[in-house]
């Protein structure tokens, strides 16, 4: 199965209460891609950077199997660069500094190859440049997955609600369901979004884990408690390409599937977080990666006999 | 199997962004009661009231089994009244207002025929106030639950660690976890808590469900994503209620049987929370508890297969 993964590709800089990485890499497709290339071998990634981007870097992308025709390099301008800094609680956060540089201008180019991918993972990105890419599309993917965020929602939500009408996952977290839908309650605002085109709703909860629903269906995947959180950016894209990077594996985008793919998304985003930046998912097995999905079956599992 | 339940019993008056109560019966000991009720038929209720509360509500609890002999009937003055406004999202509230009345002079006597029961709920009071109640005991329960909350750890943190020594299980929020071990981590921090006495942790996450730690084990029961939530006063007491009612009804403290009490009170703090005070208790029935332990366990069955 192939995987096309659109956003950015970039530098970070993060700071948090307990440290600060530095300039390193960083964006939303980079996670994605990352997390994906556990499951999926041959993934499409389209994205854009600057000459200052590391080929080093490019180079351990291929190594996993990412192909990069789609990624455009632009001489002379620089990478997109994100600052910001985290609260104590590391669930919030201030951006600090923002330097679209290459992204001002990006028009996203699906490589021939990738126009007939069975999935797509649109990443965080203005909702016209997501569309651009559903468009160049030749043939329907089995699934498109978009992830979003409050600022869209703030600027150019009748575009994001154009291109909402065109996919069928929609990843955000509980204060944007909060804000698209209007309803305080998760259970009301997952009905509303539903009725904007995506048959399937994810909810990341950060640390509280995520929920998944579909029509009257709904499973809550908790976080794993751990013992260390360095930095938190990217955990909900590593999750995103976990996500969709076990459904391309398995081929069946069944709910019950799903629910697995969260755990396995869940499972990878856990790891993100343990470390600044990419450093932890760069040296990720298969081992771990499962080792870890059974703490989540053991975390959450009970059995209590009902009498009535 | 027979419970005490010590706690305040009171009245409340919440401000929500959707509405207000008036002034409603409240208090940790109510919830505790009301909600250990449907598991167990002793309960000796030790609390403190003024003139001016409702015998009608006392003889409810009576009807539920509640023993009232340690409950103290203060004439002329007035039950403890708490008054707060609940932010926006529902999960932090400010106080507006706290009449301590009977409470400032409570000292709790234990009934004679409550000296040797086998459970314990000590809801959230002065530390000094739990420890007097520990005292009063002719032989150790086989178990003590303690509720506290951040105002004690600010205003008399001596007094809780002395008490801690002497419980089996603490059940506290996440910031109160926080706080009381001086640790971001909530593994870390349930790590130094137990070492403060409890052998069993449960952490309280409102709408993100609540954590069990003993030990290395770890259990995660997810709230359950509710269409209504009018009020969460009195979730974590309900909870706690729920928890050791199902323990002292099953006669079984074991780390299993603990994680089927948390779903117990999980199930039951989320009828709580959708009417003001305890009016959603008042009507439970035995099937709709379990209806709704039903879809706790619909909302975390997950089956994956691990290939490693």
């Amino acid at each position: 199965m192939s995987l096309i993964v659109v956003g950015t590709v970039a530098f970070d800089k993060v700071h948090t209460p307990f440290g600060e990485s530095g300039r390193i890499v960083g964006g939303a497709a980079t996670y994605i891609s990352l997390a994906a290339s556990n499951y999926v071998d041959s993934i499409y990634l389209v994205s854009v950077v600057g000459s200052d981007f590391p080929e080093t870097f490019l180079g351990m992308l291929e190594e996993r199997g990412v192909d990069l025709t789609g990624l455009e390099r632009k001489e002379n301008e620089n990478s997109f660069f994100w600052e910001g800094r985290y609260h104590y609680d590391m669930n919030s956060r201030d951006t600090l500094e923002t330097q679209l540089n290459v992204l001002a201008s990006f028009e996203p180019k699906l490589p021939e190859g990738a126009k007939n991918a069975d999935f797509l993972m649109l990443g965080n990105l203005a909702p016209a440049v997501q569309m651009a890419v559903i468009e160049q599309l030749e043939s329907r993917p089995k699934l498109i997955v978009l992830d979003t965020m409050n600022y869209w929602m703030d600027s150019a939500l009748d575009d994001l609600k154009t291109v909402l009408k065109r996919v069928d996952v929609l990843t955000i977290n509980d204060e944007e369901a909060r804000q698209l839908s209007g309803e305080y309650s998760l259970v009301k605002a997952a009905r509303k979004i539903l009725e904007m085109g995506p048959k399937t709703l994810v909810i990341k909860k950060g640390e509280n884990g995520a929920l998944l629903i579909q029509g009257n269906h709904m499973f809550y995947a908790p976080a794993l408690p751990l013992e260390e959180v360095v930095d938190p950016t990217g955990a909900g894209d590593t999750f995103a390409g976990g996500f969709i990077g076990y459904l391309a594996h398995t081929r069946d985008i069944s709910f019950e599937n799903m629910k697995r793919a969260v755990v396995a998304g869940s499972a990878m985003a856990s790891f993100t977080v343990e470390k600044f930046g990419t450093e932890r998912l760069l040296t990720l097995t298969d081992e771990e990666v499962e080792g870890r999905i059974q703490l989540f079956i053991d975390l959450v599992d009970f059995d209590i006999v009902l009498v009535n």
